[in-house]
């Protein structure tokens, strides 16, 4: 490394205390009395977190830029005006109903403290910094999850994400010109080289093994089904149990045979979030059921094997409970590996830094996952308290969420001023 | 039987056109688009059904009179102004939500059919003769079930009734008031020597055997409860399944377990029909779980066996998947047996019409198995087609529902006109 950059690296800093207030902020956006945030995606909460943070991108100079689903990136231009070779750090602002502070938003207001890093010491990178906030990581609104950044992979054409119709019958498109984020920048020219993503972990392993950063080999593939069941209303009392057409029962069993499938697999994670029945009443046999269906597995042939062996008791249930099923795909990616000669530069920052790492499979879906597709890809993760996340309890100690930052800062200097040259970080 | 009270007994003619349209003229009340029909107890939808049936006792010169939780009376008297020795024809006019038109209408207005035959003809019964029709019978919008007859014969008390909380909210006091139903005559002076209840089955029984009349031994004992789970809200896809507190799959397998446990059982009847999930989303694992559980058995030791095997499942489950759960009991019934003498005397009037009749057990809950406590009681079924009931597609041809009025009113009339001595009728 020559003495400038030598110079320049040593010079960027974190501002820790802005960055903390920045997480503090936002997460005020949406609060509810429980203690817990509720950003929808698209929702006037979403519309007042996308301003605070655009704002935020102006005051740093940023060229704020939006595309055609809402994506909002701020860059901090190389030499020239261009945005070829860039090095993308991104999340999401995006929350589920009763959120914690940290989940995405960790992650996007860590690149804009790297940004910050750069403006404070008056160091321009040879490479253009673009941080990113992409629409809808969380698909609790509008489905899929991972749509923002789906979307500016290629992965689904914009007609089909502005036809989406959302949880409360809105559709995305609207609900983007209704908040005035349905910008016309073609996400092709912002496409990076490199994408980093910071992240709490949301899960238990960091914690329980006292590391301290987490380096994200790969990330496991998601299938989310919709299942409906139709039976038959009838008396509680008078219908003899053997001539029911009882959807409850049959979606219950569903539930028991995913969690069995799940204790009996390797790594293969099943989850039935959401069961409605309908009518609903104590004393009526319930003709209706619908149920969500989440199955997770870092392999991609045991994803698809319990998929199949979902389908197959279905066939089952259908002549055992004389019930009629329809299945839905929600929702469906591959496992992703992640860029083994970033991951091993992650690596290296935390040992430089001092901190504790360890190699680890993302279980949750992550925006970092579609930009493998197109650049190469990688993750931070920091550990969070007892692996609470979706919940208000997420908790990360501030010391290693700027733990979490440093490492990330090292490893951009490192792409920004040396031109991608990993060697010498 | 002297020649007077025979002539009598032959002037008594049921006019089963009004009685039809008058089953489909409330049946009217609170319709909806797909062809069913709600009208939960002290909604507007009832006050307006209350309002009509009233008008129609009082067409046919009824003493009307109304008692504290709302349960209408219609009487005609015997010699004299007094309610001593009275026989009682009842039924409820409240439904469950969606539902069938004969579920209680046709028991309350066979009531005032048989009312009708005696005004037509002219003939003044010996004893008085009271039109019923008792306030919450479906126990949907207001728990427990059977409500008014409960009160109406000394189960509980009037401040409870009043305090009672509806699923919308509302205090079943505050809507007695407000749809002009909170009456002021005393249950007991009412109370009457005789009570019959004519009903559709709701169940397959005489459908699949092709009887036109059941005549109801006893009936069921009903166990209402509501178990409440908690769990950990978690991330779905980070979370191992061992390290899981998910209320989703614990409320599962409580609807297995009860489905299973009526699958071994001689005559046990296990029922969820309402189970929510919160917060409800597909990757977030389920919190918190709310059910409901109906078990019915004609056998009192049976009933009370499958509750303690729930508690003792239960219990195995806080341990098993690491939840907190609370039960609580909505309603507890001991099956109850008729009067034999009026089963034997519905059995010799079937008989005498012609009609095919057999034997048969409730496994619905009635008004009438809380008169049983107070007076001897029967019950009157006819078929009920697939023994589809609480539902639009409840369906009794017009045949078959004057078939069973028919009988009633053989039955009303030997103990109306012969002061209880059944042996002639």
């Amino acid at each position: 490394m020559d003495r400038d950059t030598a110079d320049n690296v040593r010079r960027l800093e974190i501002d820790g205390a802005t960055l903390l207030r920045q997480i503090e902020r936002l997460g005020e956006i949406g609060r509810e009395r429980d203690g817990g945030r509720t950003r929808l995606a698209l929702s006037d909460q979403d519309k007042c977190a996308r301003d605070q943070l655009v704002q935020w991108m102006k005051e740093l100079e940023l060229d704020v830029k939006i595309d055609p689903i809402g994506n909002i990136f701020g860059i901090l231009y190389g030499e020239g005006e261009s945005c070829a070779d860039a090095l993308m750090i991104g999340s999401h602002i995006d929350t589920v109903i009763n959120a914690g502070p940290f989940d995405g938003v960790y992650g996007a207001l860590s690149g804009l403290a790297v940004a910050r890093a750069f403006r404070n010491a008056g160091v321009r990178p040879l490479r253009p910094l673009i941080v990113a906030a992409f629409t809808n990581e969380e698909g609790v609104r509008f489905q899929p999850d991972m749509m923002g950044s789906l979307f500016f992979t290629g992965g689904i054409p914009i007609d089909d994400v502005l036809a989406t119709r959302g949880i409360d019958g809105a559709f995305l498109g609207e609900e983007l010109r209704r908040i005035g984020y349905k910008g016309e920048t073609e996400p092709s020219s912002l496409v990076p080289a490199d994408y980093l993503e910071l992240h709490v972990e949301q899960g238990p392993v960091l914690d329980s093994k006292q590391m301290e950063i987490g380096v994200v080999e790969n990330l496991q593939g998601i299938s989310w089904k919709r299942i409906e069941i139709s039976g038959t209303a009838n008396h509680a009392g008078t219908t003899p149990v053997s001539m029911r057409r009882d959807a409850g029962v049959a979606a219950a069993r569903i539930v028991v045979f995913l969690r069995e499938l799940a204790l009996s697999s390797e790594g293969t994670r099943t989850t039935v979030g959401s069961l409605r029945f309908s009518p609903d009443l104590i004393n009526v046999i319930p003709s209706n059921a619908v149920l969500t269906v989440d199955i997770r597995d870092p392999e991609s042939a045991r994803l698809a094997d319990a998929e199949k062996q979902l389908l197959r008791f279905l066939e089952e249930l259908r002549t055992k409970e004389g019930v009629e099923l329809s299945v839905k795909s929600l929702a469906r990616f591959e496992p992703v590996r992640f860029d083994e000669e970033l991951a091993s530069i992650i690596e290296d920052a935390a040992k430089k830094r001092g901190y504790s790492s360890m190699r680890i499979t993302s279980g949750a879906g992550h925006d970092a996952q579609m930009l493998a597709r197109v650049a190469k890809a990688a993750m931070i993760f920091v550990p969070s308290r007892g692996g609470i996340s979706h919940n208000p309890a997420e908790y990360t100690p501030d010391e290693l969420l700027l733990q979490g930052v440093h490492v990330l800062l090292d490893v951009a200097a490192g792409r920004l001023l040396k031109g991608g040259n990993k060697t010498e970080v």
